[in-house]
Parts: structure tokens; C-alpha cells; sequence
């Protein structure tokens, strides 16, 4: 499975103030940092109200490239940032992300197609986040032959059927699960799935064990990615194990060490 | 999910002595912390070899009987030693196991239909373990179709994909999933499903990740019980947290202590 750390977010305190104070040296120890920790993607989000952000991913994106040639998520709901982060970064970039909005997927679909990204679509329209399995596999229809108009692979886009608080939605559980499924019928081969996986455990007080409890059950169901902390050591045995399990990676005594 | 607790088995050193010296306290000792542990359902297997099986497994029965009135399942190849269990519990027993062969059938499904038991079906036949989700389906409803030829309803039908070793059969960990999500095709209401669950982690240094991985994958699927380790206390917590993630119980803060 891919891992896509979530930890590079200008949400988190001192993640947003080396972002404000430009600290290179912390941004590119902290992309390090979820690298080593098994990292394969890093989403950059500069978190929310900059005025200046399409200034500031460039940043991110540069400084982060200077230390390490991982691929980089583009993650913001703005179209100015997205493009400036994408004509900063040198290779294939994953935007993050598009909604089934018409008017969404008008504005960024164009720069999935210039610049060969890949693209993440949330299984949400102007009606909201769908309370059923079903609907959100409507949605990823949608967002496909939408993408196949211009032109996109289905290779390049990762389904998100969004994941709700268990504490809040709990009923969404099953869905989401049931929606990963789906997903897999639309087109062979599959479009690719991904989730933002802490967003299950949120106001819980068993954060880790819900997380990877659930991420287990995702990946069961043929998960492609996951947008989570790599810094948890717990979880990251769980993708590790997930693997071996699901057949693709080999079983060996030590491959928990790998 | 159903827990159903692997560790009344002649095969564990002590057991097997507690059984040969008849020691009534050290098993009915045994019963009740798996029950203590979160165990549903207690296997009863007397462990290989035994000449007077049938006497046997009648004892275990009883005795256990004398201190709980958790369900027991009658785990053995011998026909004589299932209905010696079955004459001697008192509520609905569960028999493990039948495999598709005929003649396996044709002597345990008149049981199953006298005593309304429950049956583990293995999808197992004279050719072995078959090595794919499709043939294991087929088996699967061969058994089904047959149990319903005795009028036994599909409610009392647990069929068991069996699990390999994935450091032996790395390719059947995704098959076994495959399959569970399989059976649910075949009738409605689907009918339930078991894993025999240690086998998957056999010979590994990790048995007690792998086991909780797995089952977490598992019951995303949509797994009915388990034959495992209620004393693994990570494995139960992974119980827990599953239902709760599944909707089948109700979230609260404090679910674990549940």
C-alpha cells in the first residue's frame, strides 16, 4: 500500500510556524523524518487562510525537493496553489484533491492533463458527503468519465469515499468499506482508491487502535493509499503486515525490518 | 463477530493432561477464562489418538456444562464422538466439522438436522484444499445445497474457507478473502462464516500482528466468528474495535472495557 504522510500541514503548530518563519532546515527535517519512517508520498498543505499561498507551496514544494525525490501531494482546495506548486515540482505530481462539482472539476482537470499528475476525488457535490455506498459510487463515475473527456487515464485518478468520525457516523464505517468494493467494478483495470485515515478516529480515545483496525479493513478491500501518519510505529506494522498478507510483498521471518 | 475459543484442545500439554487424569477443576477452570476473556463459544477437541473418544468428549461436555451455559462446539473427525457430544449438551451444539465429501456428509447431516446443530462446513474435498476463492465457492454451495436435500436451514450452515500459513501459502491470505466475500452471493441471508484463525500466522515470528491483522480483514469482509485465542488480549481488543467499526455495536468512549 502507498503511504502518504499528513503530517507536512500548516494545521499542526510547528509545522505552520517554520512554514511562516520560512524555516528551510525544519521542512526539510520533517520531510526526512516521514521518509524514514516509511513515507512514500508527502502531502503538503500550508494549512488554511494564507494569503500568499500559491507563494508558499512553491516554497514547500523547492524546499522539500532540495533533500529528497519522493513524490509530493499538492494539497489545497485552490486552484492557484495547485498550479503553482505543479510548475514547481519536477516530477509527477498528485493533486489533492477534486470534488464530483462540475465547476471543480473544470478548473483542475486541465492540469491533471498538462502536467501528467495524478489527481485525488472525493466522492462529495454540492449536496454533500453521500450516506451510502451506492451514491458515492455514482460520484466516482462521474469523476472518471469526466476525466476520460479530458482526456486523463483512469491510472492517474485515486477515489476517495471520504471517511467519517466512527464516533459521529458510525453507520459510514460499513459504507465506506462496502465503497472501496464498488470502486473496483467500475473499470479494469480499477481506478485507484485512497482515504485520509485518521479522520475515523477523530474524538476517540483509542486513536491508533481504531486507526489501524479500520486500515486493515480498507486495505482488505483492495486500498491503494493512505493519507496517514507514518510516525506511528504500531500503524506503520500494520501496513507493513497488510502486505504480506494481502500477497504483494514476499514473507519473510524479518519483514517487519524491511 | 463470534469468539469462539480454540484453547479447550487436547493438543496443548496441559489440557491433554487435565483430559487423561479426568480433572474435572482444571477444566471447568479452563472454561470459565475463556469465557472471562470474551470467548462465545467454546471448541471442545479432546486432542488426537484417543481410543474411547466417544466417552470422552461426553465428559468434557458435562463437565463443563456443570459451570456455564456458554455454547459448545463438538471439534472432532469422528462421527460416534459427535453424537456422544451432541446427546450430552444441553443447548444448541455446534459440530466442527464436515468437509464436501459425501460420504463426511451423508453421516453428519442427519445429526446436524436431528439436534438442530450447528455445522462448520470446510470447503475441503478428495482433492484437498482447492487454491482459489471460485472453487472454494463451489464447494461452498455444494454443501449448502446439500444440507438443504437433509432440511437443515442455511442459519445453522458456518462455512470455513480454511486459512493457510502465509509463510507456506502466501498466495491464499487474499483467496481466503476473496471467498468470505464470495459466499455472500450465495444465498439471502448469506449464509455465516468461520476461520480457523492461528492457522494464518503458523510458523511466524509475528503470530500475534499477523493473527489481528488478518482478522481485522476478515471482518471487513464480512466474517461471522473466528476459532481463536480469546486470551490474546490485543486479538480481543481488535474484536472490539471491529464490531464498533463494523456498526454491529454501539460506539462509546469506553467500549474496550465493554
Amino acid at each position: 500500500m502507498i503511504v502518504i504522510s499528513e503530517r507536512i500541514n500548516g494545521l499542526f503548530r510547528s509545522v505552520g510556524k517554520a512554514i511562516e518563519t520560512k524555516d528551510e532546515k525544519a521542512i526539510q527535517q520533517l520531510a526526512l523524518d516521514q521518509i524514514k519512517a516509511g513515507a512514500d508520498v508527502l502531502d503538503l498543505n500550508t494549512g488554511p487562510g494564507m494569503d500568499n499561498e500559491p507563494e508558499v507551496m512553491a516554497w514547500l514544494v523547492k524546499t522539500i525537493q532540495d533533500v529528497t525525490d519522493a513524490q509530493l501531494s499538492i494539497d489545497t482546495p485552490k486552484p492557484e496553489a495547485m498550479e503553482a506548486g505543479l510548475k514547481a515540482v519536477n516530477k509527477r505530481a498528485m493533486l489533492n484533491s477534486t470534488t464530483a462539482e462540475l465547476n471543480r472539476m473544470e478548473a483542475l482537470f486541465p492540469l491533471v492533463k498538462e502536467y501528467d499528475a495524478e489527481i485525488v476525488c472525493l466522492t462529495l457535490d454540492e449536496k454533500g458527503i453521500p450516506n451510502d455506498a451506492m451514491k458515492r459510487n455514482e460520484l466516482a463515475m462521474l469523476m472518471i468519465t469526466t476525466a476520460m473527456g479530458y482526456d486523463i487515464p483512469v491510472d492517474n485518478i485515486f477515489i476517495d469515499p471520504l471517511i467519517l468520525p466512527v464516533g459521529a457516523a458510525q453507520n459510514q464505517g460499513p459504507a465506506v468499506i462496502d465503497a472501496i468494493n464498488m470502486f473496483k467494478m467500475l473499470s479494469d483495470p480499477p481506478p485507484k482508491t485512497v482515504v485520509g485515515l485518521s479522520n475515523i478516529s477523530n474524538g476517540t480515545k483509542q486513536r491508533s487502535l481504531i486507526n489501524r483496525t479500520y486500515l486493515s479493513m480498507l486495505m482488505g478491500a483492495g486500498l491503494t493509499a493512505a493519507i496517514m501518519d507514518p510516525n506511528d510505529e504500531e500503524l506503520m506494522k500494520v501496513v507493513k503486515t497488510g502486505d504480506i498478507l494481502l500477497n504483494k510483498k514476499l514473507y519473510a521471518h524479518g519483514y517487519l525490518q524491511v
